[in-house]
């Protein structure tokens, strides 16, 4: 995969999360493994759908909480991600998620948004929730990422 | 998958976990999808492999943080649900999870070991860490789990 | 300090908030010990205040995050305190504190701002940030409570 | 403060924890303040004590959760501290605290016990937890610090 990184190196953040969304950079393995979906990214935020069945239950019948921490850490890396220049790198180094109420297979599409909060030198935060449809809450998340500047 | 669940009401926590191991019950869709194996269970505790391969990647070329989070959150909420009565209930409200070192695609199977930290009437927490064979440390993450007493 | 809550049982949250800042119910312990002030409260929100000065700090010269942790759980807390009915108990569950800036002694009063994000049967989520009077970032928090309605 | 920094930077960490023990450096102003006191150290560990009075309580009578996290965020950030080389910096930037149990004003002493999980080049992380001396847990915590290397 290091190719990705090697393809992109070019790009900013920014460019690179739409060269995802417009499908001239492939979809990395998670997304296509478990149906993540790009959906919107601008300066500072980025947003990542997933339409919710059987293959991403828990023993409980719900949808595992890992995979709405893997949709929330999606759009929080990338909302941090949107701001960095082309030489940038980062890493994730904090999740923290809260889940609110459990997401059912089935019940149709739910997006993770997100913003920066914070975006400093060595350091950058961002928050993202888990909304239906409607509006209504399932989770949401704070993450710290590490920056290396170019 | 509500059939899993009645399936397993008459279990304790752990004689679930057991069944899954052994697969007396079938393995839940996440499991399945993301090729996460149950590896061993004891009251308080709880472990979880996977062998990370491109198709768990972010486009950074490791292995995704969402999937970590995963197998973390299998791992701690497994603890504690190996304390349960059979008609107890459980539904984790909090993870939060450190990474401390990339996984890479193709470097061997990676393992989350979990353990209970305090289980109360209505709350409990527990800890885990993803380790590889030598040992190394990868990520460690705690959670809180909110409990319906039967 | 029962006899605060005894006094406050006929109050909800949001008088019992009232009634601290108006000072007609005596300041804590922890407020007088720290100087911690309470600001503005509204269904949902609170607010508090900080002068920063050297019996605020670490030995690093700034003020100990702790002494902001206590800011900021203050009003994520009481954020969630204001929406409960007069005999509702709550418990603050998680605290998780991201550090942004350094706050120096000697600065100027900073505030910690919190609103509810969920508020459900039994658990409660809220978010805080620390600012001064320019509106710039310190720290910013989540925070989990456990409800027993009456 | 700075003259405390200024004092200690030809020590190593673990040097200006034992120094702050012995009292060859004076307690720092939170310190003083909460009556916080320095109890053990060993490289990669430290452990703070507290006695807590009606001076640290929250309007629900009991031990404010920042008290006990300011209590925390010592002895991990202390933790991180001791592996620390002379002129090494390090700057907290994330505090999780999980509260498990009410502590009482009278209850007698309690001692936030740590020890770093992980120290890398550029972050390192701990835990801690806070028991009393029968061992019963009160509060665990993690932490992350940013590391500047000399």
């Amino acid at each position: 995969m290091t190719k990705l990184l090697t393809a992109a190196s070019p790009m900013t953040g920014l460019e690179l999360m739409q060269a995802l969304k417009s499908g001239d950079i492939p979809a990395p393995g998670f997304a296509v493994t478990l149906g993540v979906e790009p959906v919107a990214f601008a300066p500072g935020r980025a947003a990542f759908a997933l339409d919710p069945g059987p293959e991403h239950v828990s023993p409980l019948g719900t949808v595992h909480g890992g995979i709405l921490s893997t949709l929330l850490d999606s759009a929080v890396g990338c909302a941090i991600h949107t701001t960095l220049a082309a030489d940038d790198l980062y890493t994730t180094i904090d999740l923290d998620v809260k889940f609110v109420r459990p997401v059912r297979p089935g019940q149709g599409q739910i997006t993770a948004e997100a913003r920066t909060v914070h975006v400093g030198g060595r350091i950058a935060t961002a928050e993202g929730r888990i909304v239906d449809a409607d509006g209504t809450l399932y989770a949401h998340a704070t993450t710290t990422c590490l920056i290396t500047r170019a």
